[in-house]
């Protein structure tokens, strides 16, 4: 096996004039260099067209595998070392001189609209990649006269997906079949397939690609990057196994991240608090590439409404291209601003008519009797948004019962005499979950006595695996410890599409309990034929059908597969089809839409801004509960992920372009210390949209956290009238709210710094 | 890669007391040495559970993997050494010392039925290994009176496979799935796949095994045998890959072979020549073990019935273990001994009324109104064999009006004038191909426009790949050259049998066809949807859905492909379900029988013996015909078999079991000089037993060979009496019967020689 490493741009903006790769080609144990020019004789595209098609789109931005004149961003790749071992790689690529002719970078979204602003990509006219409008109803009216309205900006930062393991891929040359065969850490292996079919011109059957447990998504594996195109050629080039894996350096400069959003919003309200409308805009930093289209600040645009019944919105919304790393979802893709933004609105009105945050909320909330309720959002596929099941009034009330909302004031006001400033924040959202166009699942009961699933779905920790084996495993009366999940390898399922959009229980499950439904008849069948019972008085259990009554009885289920395996020139048992086994493609009918409550409890110390937080409450409903224990897993790393985008990460950039926070020295995630205990009680309000009335969850922890950690933090200092608008909430952002001045620390804490912190 | 070799047993019976590896094991070189002991803790089960059922099969001999207490045919694995390089293997292997107990060897499979003869086999009261009679009607009252009955013995040898590439297991370790991937020059993956699973005990998911092109199968290579499991059991204890290639020795010691049988057969006629009955003995051969169950000897008595109305059968057919080589079908599979018996008994009663030859046949020939024609033998599953169509008179009388046959009597006689001794010969015969329970065949079309046939039918020559791209080009409106046919492997399909009974055009055919239609029917709505055009109005051509009447117009076919690939999240068109592609399943309702007739004629020289085949001529009935090239090719393939079975063929043992053929100097084949020109036409009676109405043609040569053969050259012989009832026909033979003494070789060639060689 030989070892890849990229040689990667040190400028934000800048045209690449000449490289010269003697010296590293030159160099004992390099066995390839490769730039742009290298590589184009061998690629079936100039460059990977990995965009998602929207008509809002005026820019395609599909980015090179290696830049060939212009690089875009710090950290894009120009050119690809294969060497004996990683170090010798890496000081092959140190050896490449590459003569750069810097040019401005566009770091400020806002500023980037500017039409004296320079180019972020000298093939634009304009830095504006895609505008678009979310909205519907008549918002003139709706201002026009409101007894309240208001308006707010709100500078709203996300970090990336920091998984504990970064990227990696690893290409082996089959030379079997002159294919190529790529264990790739994807939450898409069958899109990487198909793109890798596209770039490298092979056939489908000599591309294999799969994505073994990857050590985390949450994202920014969902997009396929160059990396994953120029390791498998090296590999085809090269005639011998060629692995990369990304370091930790590479995952802040060459992984995608979300980004900088700066929402400018109004919104009309009745004077009993019942919302007229909200309207604005949103600037959207996007990155110097598309690899995923407009979905994000749609998102973002689409979940502002939340379990609200909001009577008339319009955003108008700018992606804006930047010299950074592609903006791409994570966790809660864009979900967690849109929910940031009307959490805080709805304080903000309450605030304004001096009402309970909880009062308002219920006030506003859809109603469960209205469901399944339409919003007047358009989805992408013309349709319209309506959420398809949930409580979502109950869910707030239990939420606010088990966090003692109606009692807080009073310990608030003992805590405050006690000196100390504690706050109860509360944020409620939905998120649609269990996204299409389909997945595919096939189960096969061996002669061996084992079950496989094989599946598209992709395993990155959430369980999946067990999940999908549970579902089957209730069908064919076996132990869980009958069955083997396949997931992502597009060798065991030609048909896939894998992880994102908190989707997999949704929609793999159901095919696999279609799947599974259709070998139990299958197995009813056969043993019935061989066992000369009718169906009906046969039953299922520990592996065998067994006589109802007579435990012990009957045939195991691998005796029938070895039945219907087939035995040359002999006929199969029972006039049946050979093989126990079955496909299925579930594809969802329309999205499915979770919801939740969460409350928080913050003590803020207003001498030193930090934030400690005393209690989570969370109230969950993602329909019918699968796996309790795992649905907890996912929503607890959801927190956590939303207490890091609140207060720790922040990933920042100075002027040039230059990115400044590249270690977890620099840029913080929170750690054990720094997660509470998360409390979780459950609603199930089944999903009408899949046979196991199952809604995704994956992703729901991460949504509303930010929102109630500001309100708390607001709760806590709201004596001294501190506004939370911008995440990360960090010590010295709200320092320079309070109007306390640590003696230890100057006058670096004076208010007038808030300014130079955007 | 490591290399494996094997150390054989030298005896044809002995007792193992004691095996010393130490020497072997002590070589450089040398990564492992295994014997039955060291092996038996990772077997799941103690010998290879290779036999198919049947009731008449009185001791199931399933073989071992190295045998550990008693050897059975020289040639029988008894140790395997795995070294850096075959070389070193070989000389460890020689290294290992064996304490052998000699004991008694059955060769005369007759002599094995004695009483008092030795046992083959230890474990086995007797040598009688099954027993079973075929037959129907009135045999007694067929032979009371009858105007015509004679009675005669005939010896027949066959020969084996001797494909041009020997067997061969290369077994890597898969780390990634703690798996193992064989490639198996096996004619069957599916089994092969079953059989590791049952013996390694290991899931069906981690194994795979892949049959490339194989280097020809013809029957031997559908055996499962020990090298099959010991290969890759050391690849995963060493976990390297490791590889065994057959040498030419090992092919005749080790691979399967057809043995002798032994037939004693009386036949009763009218005055007329129409046939009364057929009844008498049939001893078979059946070497040391019983990986084949009892189809062979089977086969041969019922195929004896060939095209004719014969009213009553009773044959008795006795399976003897002897110490050689397990005997298993090679091409033909038993038929062509079936036939040389009928053929070679209708040449007898003609010659005792005075007919010709075909008039004979013509009287007792099935009608083409008779079809479908019921005989009276039972089949495998219970039903009665029946004949599906064919016009077997009219076979037979254009290849005898080709063959000039009613002017040969004048060409004979002006020959014997010029001092030629030269004959013509006929054979008709009937073969059941296309057997079940079902082939399994997938057709997918990838956005790269390629089309990708998947089946679990394997390639070995036969152009099995060409007949199903065929079938899937006229479906989809494609080149053969945008098609890639994946036969052969266990991870391509998952269902499957391969390659026997001369049945993949018509079960695999039938199932591409099937699957192809499906992705046709797929391609036009979508196609339809897209354009907005009505299904009706559109037509495939190169790759392309045209509207009808205007070329170029419309869309690719890849094209639609990537539109049902599904794009996350957004809906895939035309409300179609994902993926252009189909899997299925054809399950033959019953076997379909091919038939023809062979007209050879030849030139025997009386003082040598040798016989030059001077013209061949086949007239052959498979049904509609999809590729007359390679069904051409099949013939001629079988033909060239059936003149090494006829005349050369002849693998010897002594008496002590030893085999004393063991090269080509020993073992003569036919070269391109003994075959002659085959002239071949064609009649298609289309089967009803499979939608594309073919019938198998890979076998059908090589049944009726010996048998014209024969003929011909007791009609080139007339003069002197002789007669053809043993195969090979020999010079030697042929000698010993003629009275021409030659001086230059002496005594040797008196008569007396016959009866010493049997």
């Amino acid at each position: 096996m030989l070892h890849a490493a990229f040689l990667r741009s040190p400028y934000a903006h800048a045209r690449i004039e000449a490289i010269d790769t003697r010296a590293a080609r030159a160099l004992a144990g390099v066995h390839a260099v490769y730039t742009a020019a290298d590589i184009a004789p061998h690629l079936k595209l100039p460059r990977i067209p990995v965009g998602m098609p929207s008509g809002a789109i005026r820019h395609v931005l599909d980015p090179e595998v290696l830049a060939s004149r212009e690089v875009c961003h710090v950290g894009e790749a120009v050119a690809m070392v294969v060497a004996q071992d990683r170090a010798t790689a890496e000081d092959a690529a140190r050896l490449i001189d590459v003569d750069y002719a810097p040019l401005a970078a566009v770091v400020d979204p806002v500023a980037g609209l500017d039409p004296g602003a320079p180019r972020a990509r000298l093939d634009c006219a304009d830095n504006l990649v895609a505008s678009f409008r979310v909205g519907y109803g008549d918002c003139g009216r709706a201002f026009t006269d409101a007894p309240v309205a208001l308006r707010e900006n709100f500078l709203l930062h996300k970090g990336g997906g920091h998984s504990m393991e970064g990227r990696g891929v690893l290409a082996q040359p089959d030379p079997a079949s002159d294919g190529i065969v790529v264990f790739d850490s994807t939450q898409m292996p069958h899109r990487a397939k198909a793109l890798l079919v596209a770039m490298l011109g092979l056939p489908e059957h000599r591309v294999r690609v799969v994505a073994p447990d990857v050590g985390g998504g949450f994202g920014p594996k969902f997009v396929f990057y160059p990396e994953e195109v120029a390791v498998p050629l090296a590999a085809r080039l090269l005639g011998r196994p060629v692995r990369w894996l990304e370091d930790r350096w590479e995952h802040f400069v060459a992984t995608t991240q979300e980004r900088d959003q700066i929402w400018d919003v109004e919104i009309a309200a009745d004077q009993d608090g019942r919302l007229r409308g909200i309207r604005g805009t949103l600037v959207h930093d996007h990155g110097a590439y598309t690899p995923y289209g407009i979905a994000l600040p749609s998102n973002s645009a689409t979940n502002l409404i939340g379990p609200y019944v909001l009577p008339a919105y319009d955003l108008d919304v700018s992606l804006v291209i930047t010299n950074k790393v592609p903006a791409t979802p994570t966790r809660g893709a864009g979900r967690p601003q849109g929910t940031f933004v009307m959490e805080r609105l709805l304080d903000r009105v309450a605030e304004k008519l001096g009402l309970d945050r909880g009062d308002i909320r219920r006030r506003n909330m859809i109603a469960p009797d209205q469901m399944p309720y339409v919003t007047g959002v358009k989805t992408r596929d013309g349709g319209t948004m309506t959420y398809d099941s949930g409580d979502y009034p109950a869910c707030m009330a239990t939420a606010l019962e088990t966090a003692g909302w109606g009692g807080f004031r009073t310990r608030q006001a003992e805590a405050r005499k006690a000196g100390r400033h504690i706050g109860i924040g509360l944020a409620n959202y939905v998120e649609g979950t269990g996204r299409g166009p389909f997945e595919a699942a096939g189960v096969r009961v061996g002669p061996s006595g084992r079950i496989v699933i094989s599946t598209g779905a992709t395993a990155q920790g959430q369980g999946v695996a067990t999940v999908l084996a549970q579902i089957c495993a209730d069908q064919l009366g076996v132990d869980l410890s009958a069955i083997d999940v396949i997931a992502g390898d597009t060798a065991a399922s030609p048909l896939g599409l894998g992880a994102f959009a908190s989707r997999q229980a949704a929609t793999a499950g159901s095919a696999v309990l279609s799947a599974s439904h259709i070998v139990r008849e299958k197995i009813l069948a056969a043993a019935s034929s061989r066992l000369e019972v009718a169906p009906a008085d046969l039953t299922l259990r520990d592996g065998r059908v067994e006589v109802v009554g007579a435990p012990g009885s009957g045939v195991t289920i691998a005796d029938l597969a070895r039945d219907l395996q087939g035995l040359p020139g002999y006929a199969l048992p029972g006039g049946l089809a050979p093989g126990l086994a079955a496909e299925a493609v579930f594809e969802p009918p329309a999205i499915t839409y979770c919801n939740g409550t969460h409350v928080v409890e913050v003590e803020v110390d207003p001498e030193t801004g930090a934030v400690r937080l005393l209690r989570w409450i969370v109230v969950h409903d993602c329909g019918r509960l699968l796996n309790p224990t795992l649905v907890e897993g996912q929503i607890r790393g959801g927190v956590a992920h939303g207490i890091g985008q609140a207060l720790y990460e922040w990933m920042r950039y100075d002027d040039t372009g230059q990115p400044t926070t590249t270690t977890y020295a620099d840029y913080l995630l929170p750690g054990a210390a720094e997660v509470p205990r998360i409390e979780i009680a459950h609603l199930e309000s089944p999903s009408p949209q899949n046979p196991l009335g199952v809604k995704g969850a994956g992703e729901s922890g991460t949504i509303p956290a930010a929102a109630a950690i500001a309100a708390a933090v607001e709760d806590a200092l709201a004596p001294f009238g501190v506004r939370v608008t911008q995440l990360p909430i960090t010590p010295r952002r709200l320092l320079a709210q309070l109007p306390i001045v640590s003696e230890d620390l100057g006058a670096v804490l004076t208010p007038g710094r808030q300014a130079a912190e955007p």
